[in-house]
């Protein structure tokens, strides 16, 4: 286990802030709109409530970067440990929100905004500036937050190491005989115990469970003969691990076998499509083809991964006709998988990042059948 | 303490709809865009994680209700209360939602749209139909959730009684030398043993934190002499509970009494200015009349109320500016506040219904100032 990594100061925070405000006039826009989320927390540090009330944060070149904030939270706000890089603009109930953000932007031009803002808001400020134009955050400028520096690389390795460490120790938990929300349990306490400050999912989907890739838990009894899918994931020192394992509930059958010796080759293929310079749909492509050539192109019914940093589900994804190119320092999921329904799923997951000359897993553990009891 | 009540059934789910659809109509809207979070629990009982992947119900006129869901996501969909009422209509990744969407909708018209559907899928349904116009539902039909029935009534009188014992426990766990952390816990631990599921807030906030409406909670150990402000909530069997009560470690001084009782006759004001008919801001100025007249209108920086339901926090807003007429069955806080910067804070917090003649408080504790140990 290694020590608490030291927190990000307001130097980073401004940094971050100054990257943001030169892509985005790179890329042609007037500026950011940035809504509480992770773009926040990315950007400032601060992670308010989302309400119904407006918190904007602006950033265009040549101005420096304003928080719009309701008077009832700008003393948390100003604890953030990016507030010194910025100026806070409070607005009381009764005011018009729309009205003090508009004051900051222009009247014309295309902002950024993001993804998660809510559409209240939009609509709010596209009625005061009726001839701004908005695109998504995660469409004018995927990459924002998708290229992780050392200490962002640092924290995300810490996190893969808590969930791999998780789930060694889960294998010896015991499954038969088992309800999966007990065993979801143990996975959430054991992240917890490897440093884990929020627990984002825990899915144990056993038998034919296994067959839904989003099915989270349940009532049913593990049996023996199961095949159960695990996944599970959160924050660590603000960043997000996610790893999947299939096992198997005593010895496996000759199929189940086969199929997971697929979705494990699909797996070790994605990642070695991981490189500088390959696409995003690269990754996917050479993971569906080895389960397409086995015959079960069918049942791998979602994409081969996500990206991962603040979030545990962001940009970059890797799915068919995203064209990004790979970049060092990217971290995404490679997580291909086969449902059979009404039979078993297996998914294999590590958290891979791209490094000068291919890609570094941030998750270790075997990924050979293990078997529990 | 009652029992469970009975859950709600796909009929009532359909009845929801089908008033959703005629308020929409009738208010000259082409339909309404559903977005996860709790106008799609209200409408449909169903409760997605939010992502990034496009989940939308689209109810209009002369149409059965749709909900777009991710294929990934279909089965828990399937699985909701209200998955009867409606026809589920699948996408998978790689292939684009808002070309799914687009087609349940005409190109032209004005649709109500969840005020927190994310912006990045407003902006891809504007791109795929530029001839529609969107409106947030809370400016559409701002009472679309706001008129509670009996069976959503019953369940707003058991979170605020739950509330209510809380409260009268929590009084004698001992404050003095312990920190607002550890009373927030035992805040916690009372409203999940009086059945809530879901805890949105404890705030404690002692002396001088109680000056911050939005401070929650902290590391400061409580003092005798403080006045410390308890507001807290969250929901049981689906609906919330929100109440506030300011006490008093020992023995209050003159001042924090005489500060107490202006907040407690505000709070009476607002409560009697409850009545069908009434504005929504009178009932905000006659609580702020009464602060006002005490010498204390700079210090009352917050709005007097809000809605509550599915969620803790909705339209109705008591404000200056919102002549809504009150209508029998609305559900809303009332809650003038006090804050000192520096010194202390006091608020006093029930949640109200409006009856046929008046108004009805579901949380029914002492308003007097009480001294805790």
């Amino acid at each position: 286990m290694t020590g608490t990594p030291a927190p990000f100061t307001a130097e980073d925070y401004a940094s971050r802030m100054r990257r943001a405000t030169e892509a985005a006039d790179a890329a042609g826009l007037a500026g950011l709109l940035i809504a509480p989320g992770p773009d926040l927390v990315w950007l400032t540090g601060y992670r308010p409530g989302e309400t119904e009330r407006l918190t904007l944060l602006v950033l265009r070149a040549g101005q420096e970067p304003v928080l719009v904030v309701p008077t009832l939270e700008a003393p948390d706000a100003a604890k953030a440990a990016g507030a010194p890089a910025l100026t806070l603009r409070d607005w009381t109930d009764g005011h018009d929100p729309y009205e003090v953000s508009a004051a900051l932007l222009g009247s014309t031009g295309r902002y950024g905004i993001s993804d998660n803002a809510w559409a209240m808001h939009l609509l709010g400020l596209r009625e005061r500036l009726p001839d701004v134009d908005h695109v998504a955050l995660t469409r004018a400028l995927p990459m924002l937050r998708a290229v992780k520096d050392a200490a962002e690389l640092e924290r995300l390795a810490a996190a893969g190491a808590a969930a791999d460490a998780t789930y060694e120790e889960i294998r010896t938990v015991g499954f038969a005989g088992r309800r999966e929300r007990e065993v979801a349990a143990d996975l959430d306490a054991l992240l917890r115990r490897h440093g884990h400050s929020q627990v984002d999912f825990t899915i144990v989907a056993s038998g034919p469970n296994g067959a839904n890739p989003h099915h989270e838990v349940g009532e049913r009894v593990i049996e023996r003969g199961d095949m159960v899918v695990l996944d599970f994931g959160g924050l660590k020192h603000g960043y997000g691990s996610d790893t999947s394992r299939t096992v198997h509930v005593g010895e496996p059958t000759a199929e189940e076998r086969a199929v997971h010796d697929v979705v494990r080759a699909a797996q070790e293929a994605g990642f070695r499509a991981v490189r500088p310079g390959a696409a995003c749909q690269d990754v996917d492509r050479a993971a569906r083809a080895v389960i397409a050539d086995a015959g079960y192109a069918e049942y791998f019914i979602h994409r081969t991964g996500h990206g991962i940093g603040v979030t545990t589900h962001e940009p970059p994804y890797m799915i068919e006709g995203e064209e990004q190119p790979l970049v060092p320092g990217m971290c995404f999921s490679v997580e291909p998988g086969v449902y059979l329904p009404g039979r078993f799923g297996v998914r294999i997951e590590d958290i891979v990042t791209v490094t000068e000359d291919g890609g570094r897993r941030l998750n270790n553990t075997s990924r050979e059948l293990a078997t529990v009891d």
